[in-house]
């Protein structure tokens, strides 16, 4: 169902000529909207994305408890992995030397790789930044490391994933407009700095002149895209500022929504969102970082957001803590004991078709591997099956309605 | 290829008149056998089962890190679950309330059950012995509980596996003879009480008059068999009275032999095995409990054993140890950082079609938990696949040079 404003999204030209690519790879297509929420499709070297998407996190190279099977029999399209844990382990030139992150994780489908900015600045430890970049202590070894923007552009470029993130400078949720203002400056000045390295490394990979110790299938004449962060912290006119600057630094193919999520009130964010959303280029696929759990999801999407990513669904499912219609549900809970129903009877993953509530209550009180699996399966499963009903509803031209009908079954048991 | 000895693996009697079955349930076939060794089919309720077999331990209902999918991919026919563990937590009552430990645990192969007498004999904490049964103190909760001969019997056959083991009393690998014969006299005498207690469930199954709150889809007429542990310690004349008394007590449907492999030198279990050997009615299947590692498994088939049960691989892979044909690898090695082959190029599982010896060892060194899966899955794949080598080489009648040429490289690089 095409409408009017869907006609903004047309293929639209990529910032610089290393990005003049001959597919039509990174091109974000919208098939409908209704109201701010859009569904569309997002091009990359590694196949199509559907969105709204949202990417289960692999931090270090697997996302916790699956495998890259679970992940594609739960239909995950996209998915993430950072690039501050892969540089301190194994380093991305032992990822290179196995075949690139692709190979070296068996993921054939597209990755994004965070730039390490968002675990730079939150992560324990010393840190010390300037204008360069940032000095950290790795958490693996206690080493010294340095992290710069054409650093972050390199690694993720040896990395190889389908989308690479700009190198950015984080602040928690209650920073004043001072302190934001800062990491803003120094967000957009390295932002600079990362597109002109990232350019760099196409040109030299058009040109053949780069080396490259993994093969070249699959990936088109440039492999890779960089996306913006926007910073600002929760001060909206920084906000405002830094993606009218964003979108004077280039044409990008997507932009990051950072610096959320991060300690602030829910309410403040989806101001934030609200404030940004009219100035979003419509073209631009929007992607929401940190984020989040089902609510968040839906509301986000409301208010124009199409990619997500969060550890909610795998760290509470290792935390016997699992998504369903009826809001979260505790498997631990004594009143599961002996009960034989799926965990959530509307879901098709493997955790609700094959196992019942008493039996996944009693992995996690026996404390067994597989329940940490089947419910990350499961919540996983939870967020993209969530994203697709989305989808529908904005194609249907009902989503207000279908949102506010999950809203109230979701809440209604909290 | 059929032989002369083989024709003693005619369908035999079951010991008494519960087990009269119609159907060609619990009936071992010998398909060939080459000196000892043997290879052949045992038909269980849910299912035939080739031997010789390996099977997974899923003590409390799950085999560590590994999906009821997973054991299929892996060709498992059988997987043990522990009477003790499953007593303790969740209790039995759960698990027939939630179908019976088939439908609990979403396995619909065969099953066996260990009776609790090597938990009850082997777990810290207080126990009291006599030959009424064992009190003891709950791993779980501390509590005291009591298992006798009859309830160990009961027990099983509320979770329903196809196979059902007698209590025994197991004693250390060292015990003296007194000790020994203390412990044999008193598993016979248990034996008997099982056997009474076991026909007297099938008898009240097949007149109908038992209440059962699982469905009887996938069962025979009488859904479990029970079969006897030969104890005896480490004294070859125990262990040859201990089979001549168990054979006096009925015909039974397979032998297990217990109390090996639980401390003695390895040659002295090899002594039991080839001490017992000749003396085995040909007709039952044997089953050696607890036993193991890839070598252990070829020289115990050379001794005529037909099922063995082990968390060898599932421990050893959560360690970071694999087998392989070439010996055992331990993937943490730095030695592996960087390589690109997979564990073991003769394996056909999804780990070793999937992934890299380096990023295995990343697996590990990060602490994810996919490594551990992984792992065991190999692990388990390679015991199977051990089992299915064995036996064609025994129907090629060429076992004793396969046993030779396969030890020797598996040695070769201790």
């Amino acid at each position: 169902m095409w409408n009017a404003e869907s006609k903004l999204a047309r293929p639209f030209r990529i910032p610089n000529s290393a990005f003049r690519i001959r597919s039509r790879v990174f091109e974000f297509t919208i098939d409908a909207t209704c109201g701010a929420a859009r569904t569309g499709t997002l091009v990359l070297p590694h196949g199509p994305v559907e969105t709204p998407v949202f990417m289960p996190v692999g931090t270090q190279g697997t996302v916790r408890a699956l495998s890259p099977g679970d992940l594609k029999a739960v239909g995950s399209q996209l998915v993430l992995a950072n690039t501050y844990h892969l540089h301190v382990r194994p380093g991305e030139g032992v990822v290179e030397r196995l075949g690139g992150l692709h190979r070296f994780m068996a993921w054939d489908r597209p990755l994004l790789t965070d730039s390490g900015g968002f675990q730079v600045f939150s992560l324990e430890g010393f840190r010390r930044v300037d204008d360069d970049g940032v000095e950290f202590q790795s958490h693996v070894d206690g080493g010294r490391r340095h992290l710069t923007p054409e650093r972050a552009t390199e690694i993720q470029w040896t990395l190889g994933a389908d989308i690479a993130m700009a190198f950015d400078h984080v602040v928690p949720g209650g920073a004043d407009e001072t302190t934001a203002r800062d990491a803003l400056e120094r967000t957009l000045g390295w932002l600079a700095r990362c597109a002109r390295k990232h350019a760099e490394l196409a040109e030299r990979w058009k040109d053949g002149t780069m080396e490259r110790s993994f093969p070249r299938s699959n990936v088109p004449s440039v492999p890779q895209t960089l996306w913006p962060i926007l910073q600002g912290g929760t001060h909206l006119g920084l906000r405002q500022e830094g993606l009218r600057r964003i979108q004077e630094l280039g044409e990008w193919t997507g932009l990051a929504i950072g610096g959320l999520s991060v300690g602030e009130p829910k309410p403040v964010m989806y101001e934030m969102l609200e404030g940004l959303e009219p100035r979003l280029p419509p073209s631009w696929p929007r992607y929401l970082m940190g984020v989040g759990f089902p609510a968040d999801l839906v509301t986000a999407v409301a208010r124009g957001i199409d990619l997500f990513d969060c550890v909610a669904p795998t760290r509470n499912g290792r935390n016997g803590s699992a998504f369903t219609p009826d809001g979260p549900v505790n498997i631990r809970n004594a009143e599961h004991r002996a009960d034989p129903r799926p965990l959530d009877a509307t879901c098709d993953c493997e955790t609700c078709a094959t196992f019942s509530r008493g039996y996944l209550r009693h992995l996690f009180v026996a404390e067994e591997l597989l329940g940490l699996r089947l419910l990350s399966l499961h919540n996983v499963r939870f967020l993209i099956r969530l994203t697709r009903a989305m989808g529908a509803a904005i194609r249907a031209g009902t989503f207000p309605r279908w949102a506010a009908d999950w809203r109230r079954r979701y809440t209604r048991s909290d």
